[in-house]
Protein backbone atom coordinates (compact mmCIF):
# COMPACT_ATOMS: atom_id res chain seq x y z
CA UNK A 1 0.00 0.00 0.00
CA UNK A 2 1.73 3.43 -0.92
CA UNK A 3 1.47 6.37 1.29
CA UNK A 4 -1.40 7.89 0.70
CA UNK A 5 -2.65 11.88 1.51
CA UNK A 6 -6.48 12.55 2.01
CA UNK A 7 -6.43 16.38 1.49
CA UNK A 8 -5.64 19.52 3.66
CA UNK A 9 -6.62 19.04 6.94
CA UNK A 10 -5.37 22.79 8.52
CA UNK A 11 -4.33 26.00 7.05
CA UNK A 12 -2.76 28.54 8.96
CA UNK A 13 -2.81 32.24 9.74
CA UNK A 14 -1.45 34.35 12.17
CA UNK A 15 -2.61 37.25 13.72
CA UNK A 16 -2.44 40.23 16.39
CA UNK A 17 -5.75 39.40 18.10
CA UNK A 18 -7.03 36.07 17.53
CA UNK A 19 -10.27 36.84 19.06
CA UNK A 20 -11.16 39.50 16.50
CA UNK A 21 -10.01 37.46 13.61
CA UNK A 22 -12.35 34.24 15.37
CA UNK A 23 -14.71 37.15 15.34
CA UNK A 24 -14.60 37.95 11.88
CA UNK A 25 -14.70 34.32 10.41
CA UNK A 26 -17.45 33.55 12.45
CA UNK A 27 -19.41 36.26 11.70
CA UNK A 28 -18.67 36.46 7.69
CA UNK A 29 -17.42 33.28 6.75
CA UNK A 30 -19.95 31.32 9.37
CA UNK A 31 -16.93 29.20 10.87
CA UNK A 32 -16.99 27.74 14.43
CA UNK A 33 -14.82 27.59 17.10
CA UNK A 34 -13.30 24.24 18.00
CA UNK A 35 -10.47 25.07 20.32
CA UNK A 36 -9.72 28.17 21.56
CA UNK A 37 -6.88 29.01 24.30
CA UNK A 38 -3.98 31.98 24.84
CA UNK A 39 -1.90 30.71 21.83
CA UNK A 40 -4.92 30.10 19.04
CA UNK A 41 -8.25 29.64 17.71
CA UNK A 42 -9.06 26.75 15.97
CA UNK A 43 -12.33 26.84 13.44
CA UNK A 44 -14.25 24.32 11.69
CA UNK A 45 -14.33 25.71 8.26
CA UNK A 46 -17.87 25.68 7.42
CA UNK A 47 -19.38 22.24 7.89
CA UNK A 48 -16.14 20.67 6.74
CA UNK A 49 -13.74 18.36 8.21
CA UNK A 50 -11.08 20.98 7.82
CA UNK A 51 -9.60 23.61 10.54
CA UNK A 52 -8.85 27.29 9.83
CA UNK A 53 -6.02 27.98 12.51
CA UNK A 54 -5.53 31.63 13.81
CA UNK A 55 -2.59 31.90 16.01
CA UNK A 56 -1.35 34.81 17.96
CA UNK A 57 2.06 36.30 16.51
CA UNK A 58 4.88 35.45 18.41
CA UNK A 59 3.06 33.21 20.82
CA UNK A 60 4.44 29.72 18.95
CA UNK A 61 7.77 30.34 18.80
CA UNK A 62 8.53 27.49 21.34
CA UNK A 63 7.53 23.87 21.13
CA UNK A 64 4.01 23.76 23.09
CA UNK A 65 3.86 20.40 25.27
CA UNK A 66 0.64 18.46 24.92
CA UNK A 67 -0.33 15.76 27.04
CA UNK A 68 0.10 13.14 24.23
CA UNK A 69 3.99 15.00 22.94
CA UNK A 70 4.94 18.09 21.95
CA UNK A 71 4.08 20.53 19.30
CA UNK A 72 7.02 21.92 17.37
CA UNK A 73 7.94 25.52 17.28
CA UNK A 74 6.33 28.15 14.40
CA UNK A 75 5.45 31.79 13.39
CA UNK A 76 4.57 33.65 10.76
CA UNK A 77 4.40 36.73 9.65
CA UNK A 78 3.13 39.24 6.26
CA UNK A 79 0.36 39.61 4.86
CA UNK A 80 -1.18 35.35 4.54
CA UNK A 81 -2.97 33.89 1.49
CA UNK A 82 -5.25 31.37 1.84
CA UNK A 83 -8.78 30.04 -0.48
CA UNK A 84 -11.83 28.30 0.65
CA UNK A 85 -13.97 26.35 -2.34
CA UNK A 86 -17.81 27.39 -2.89
CA UNK A 87 -19.97 26.49 -5.51
CA UNK A 88 -21.05 28.86 -8.66
CA UNK A 89 -24.68 28.55 -7.78
CA UNK A 90 -23.25 30.14 -3.97
CA UNK A 91 -21.35 32.91 -5.48
CA UNK A 92 -24.77 35.75 -5.44
CA UNK A 93 -25.17 34.86 -2.01
CA UNK A 94 -21.53 35.18 -1.05
CA UNK A 95 -21.41 38.83 -3.06
CA UNK A 96 -24.55 39.93 -0.16
CA UNK A 97 -23.17 38.13 2.35
CA UNK A 98 -19.66 40.11 2.17
CA UNK A 99 -21.51 43.43 1.13
CA UNK A 100 -23.69 43.07 4.13
CA UNK A 101 -20.85 42.62 6.69
CA UNK A 102 -19.03 45.53 5.23
CA UNK A 103 -15.81 43.35 3.63
CA UNK A 104 -15.07 45.63 0.32
CA UNK A 105 -14.32 42.87 -2.70
CA UNK A 106 -10.76 43.58 -3.62
CA UNK A 107 -11.11 42.01 -7.21
CA UNK A 108 -13.02 39.76 -8.58
CA UNK A 109 -11.04 37.58 -10.89
CA UNK A 110 -12.69 35.10 -13.61
CA UNK A 111 -10.47 32.78 -15.31
CA UNK A 112 -10.49 31.03 -18.51
CA UNK A 113 -12.07 27.89 -17.22
CA UNK A 114 -14.93 30.15 -16.05
CA UNK A 115 -14.76 29.90 -12.15
CA UNK A 116 -14.72 32.93 -10.10
CA UNK A 117 -12.14 34.59 -7.17
CA UNK A 118 -13.27 37.18 -5.07
CA UNK A 119 -10.68 38.42 -3.06
CA UNK A 120 -10.93 40.03 0.12
CA UNK A 121 -9.45 41.17 3.40
CA UNK A 122 -9.13 40.39 6.72
CA UNK A 123 -8.50 42.09 9.72
CA UNK A 124 -4.72 41.47 9.30
CA UNK A 125 -4.58 41.98 6.02
CA UNK A 126 -4.30 38.74 5.07
CA UNK A 127 -5.69 37.87 1.20
CA UNK A 128 -8.57 35.57 1.55
CA UNK A 129 -10.27 34.13 -1.68
CA UNK A 130 -13.79 32.30 -2.29
CA UNK A 131 -13.35 30.53 -5.46
CA UNK A 132 -15.56 28.56 -7.65
CA UNK A 133 -14.80 25.61 -9.69
CA UNK A 134 -12.69 26.01 -12.68
CA UNK A 135 -10.24 27.90 -10.82
CA UNK A 136 -7.28 24.80 -11.64
CA UNK A 137 -7.26 21.82 -13.79
CA UNK A 138 -8.20 20.07 -10.70
CA UNK A 139 -10.70 22.00 -9.00
CA UNK B 1 -29.83 29.89 0.12
CA UNK B 2 -27.49 30.84 2.48
CA UNK B 3 -23.79 31.58 1.38
CA UNK B 4 -22.07 28.16 2.26
CA UNK B 5 -18.30 27.59 1.94
CA UNK B 6 -17.23 23.90 0.93
CA UNK B 7 -13.88 23.62 2.52
CA UNK B 8 -10.05 24.52 2.49
CA UNK B 9 -9.15 25.01 -1.64
CA UNK B 10 -5.65 26.22 -1.16
CA UNK B 11 -3.03 26.21 1.50
CA UNK B 12 0.12 29.00 0.95
CA UNK B 13 3.66 28.48 1.77
CA UNK B 14 6.13 31.90 0.98
CA UNK B 15 9.23 30.00 0.37
CA UNK B 16 13.20 30.90 -0.95
CA UNK B 17 13.43 28.60 -3.52
CA UNK B 18 9.98 27.66 -5.28
CA UNK B 19 11.79 24.53 -7.29
CA UNK B 20 13.57 23.28 -4.11
CA UNK B 21 10.38 23.04 -2.46
CA UNK B 22 7.98 21.97 -5.12
CA UNK B 23 10.69 19.04 -5.66
CA UNK B 24 10.25 18.67 -2.11
CA UNK B 25 6.66 18.28 -2.10
CA UNK B 26 7.06 16.18 -5.42
CA UNK B 27 9.67 13.52 -3.70
CA UNK B 28 8.51 13.32 -0.02
CA UNK B 29 4.27 13.86 -0.51
CA UNK B 30 3.46 13.20 -3.93
CA UNK B 31 1.83 15.85 -4.73
CA UNK B 32 2.12 17.08 -8.74
CA UNK B 33 2.76 20.61 -10.41
CA UNK B 34 -0.34 22.07 -11.86
CA UNK B 35 1.26 25.49 -12.39
CA UNK B 36 4.61 26.96 -12.59
CA UNK B 37 5.80 30.16 -13.50
CA UNK B 38 8.99 32.71 -11.61
CA UNK B 39 6.52 33.89 -9.01
CA UNK B 40 4.88 30.57 -7.90
CA UNK B 41 4.01 27.43 -8.30
CA UNK B 42 0.93 25.44 -7.54
CA UNK B 43 0.98 21.64 -6.77
CA UNK B 44 -2.39 19.19 -6.44
CA UNK B 45 -2.35 17.79 -3.14
CA UNK B 46 -2.74 13.92 -4.06
CA UNK B 47 -5.60 13.57 -6.02
CA UNK B 48 -7.56 16.03 -3.90
CA UNK B 49 -8.87 18.75 -5.41
CA UNK B 50 -7.13 21.11 -3.19
CA UNK B 51 -4.09 22.76 -4.04
CA UNK B 52 -0.62 23.84 -2.56
CA UNK B 53 0.77 27.09 -3.14
CA UNK B 54 4.48 27.40 -3.21
CA UNK B 55 5.61 31.18 -3.47
CA UNK B 56 8.38 33.08 -3.89
CA UNK B 57 9.16 35.13 -1.25
CA UNK B 58 8.71 38.73 -2.18
CA UNK B 59 7.74 38.01 -5.45
CA UNK B 60 4.15 38.72 -4.89
CA UNK B 61 4.09 42.62 -3.45
CA UNK B 62 2.73 43.64 -5.93
CA UNK B 63 -0.82 43.13 -7.64
CA UNK B 64 -0.65 40.23 -10.37
CA UNK B 65 -2.79 41.53 -13.58
CA UNK B 66 -4.20 38.60 -15.46
CA UNK B 67 -6.30 37.72 -18.26
CA UNK B 68 -9.44 37.81 -16.49
CA UNK B 69 -8.58 40.14 -13.95
CA UNK B 70 -6.19 40.80 -10.60
CA UNK B 71 -4.57 39.05 -8.32
CA UNK B 72 -4.12 41.28 -5.27
CA UNK B 73 -0.77 41.73 -3.51
CA UNK B 74 0.36 39.20 -0.12
CA UNK B 75 3.60 38.14 1.10
CA UNK B 76 4.36 36.21 3.69
CA UNK B 77 7.36 35.12 5.90
CA UNK B 78 8.84 32.44 9.02
CA UNK B 79 7.99 29.65 9.62
CA UNK B 80 4.72 28.53 8.41
CA UNK B 81 2.24 25.96 9.26
CA UNK B 82 -0.16 23.12 7.00
CA UNK B 83 -1.58 19.98 7.94
CA UNK B 84 -2.48 17.42 5.97
CA UNK B 85 -5.02 14.11 6.23
CA UNK B 86 -3.81 10.80 6.53
CA UNK B 87 -5.90 7.64 7.47
CA UNK B 88 -4.33 5.62 10.19
CA UNK B 89 -4.18 2.75 8.11
CA UNK B 90 -1.27 4.59 6.56
CA UNK B 91 0.44 5.84 9.06
CA UNK B 92 2.77 2.74 9.22
CA UNK B 93 3.90 3.77 5.28
CA UNK B 94 4.24 7.59 6.11
CA UNK B 95 6.98 6.38 8.45
CA UNK B 96 8.60 4.35 6.20
CA UNK B 97 8.21 6.99 3.23
CA UNK B 98 9.52 9.70 5.09
CA UNK B 99 12.73 7.65 6.67
CA UNK B 100 13.51 6.53 2.98
CA UNK B 101 13.60 10.52 2.33
CA UNK B 102 15.76 11.49 4.72
CA UNK B 103 12.77 13.91 6.44
CA UNK B 104 13.42 13.28 10.20
CA UNK B 105 10.24 13.56 12.21
CA UNK B 106 10.83 16.15 14.37
CA UNK B 107 7.90 14.83 16.66
CA UNK B 108 4.69 12.81 17.30
CA UNK B 109 1.60 13.11 18.95
CA UNK B 110 -1.36 11.28 20.17
CA UNK B 111 -4.14 13.14 21.49
CA UNK B 112 -6.48 11.75 23.74
CA UNK B 113 -9.21 10.90 20.84
CA UNK B 114 -6.88 8.38 19.14
CA UNK B 115 -5.54 10.46 16.23
CA UNK B 116 -1.47 10.71 15.70
CA UNK B 117 0.05 13.52 13.85
CA UNK B 118 3.29 13.10 12.65
CA UNK B 119 5.42 16.69 12.46
CA UNK B 120 8.51 17.31 9.94
CA UNK B 121 10.05 20.46 8.24
CA UNK B 122 10.84 21.06 4.86
CA UNK B 123 13.02 23.16 3.00
CA UNK B 124 12.17 26.75 4.64
CA UNK B 125 11.67 24.93 7.95
CA UNK B 126 7.98 25.28 7.67
CA UNK B 127 6.11 22.72 10.02
CA UNK B 128 4.28 20.45 8.39
CA UNK B 129 2.00 17.76 9.73
CA UNK B 130 0.22 14.66 8.78
CA UNK B 131 -2.57 13.33 11.01
CA UNK B 132 -5.32 10.78 11.26
CA UNK B 133 -8.36 10.91 12.40
CA UNK B 134 -9.20 11.80 15.95
CA UNK B 135 -7.30 15.22 15.91
CA UNK B 136 -10.16 17.22 16.51
CA UNK B 137 -14.12 16.91 17.31
CA UNK B 138 -14.97 17.15 13.59
CA UNK B 139 -11.71 15.11 12.33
Amino acid sequence: MPAMIDGILETALYVTDIERSAAFYERVLGFKRLLADDRLIGMAVADSRQILLLFKIGASTQPSPMHGGLIPAHDGQGSLHAAFAISESNLPNWRIQLSENDVPIESELVTDRGGTSLYFRDPDNHLIELATPGIWPTY
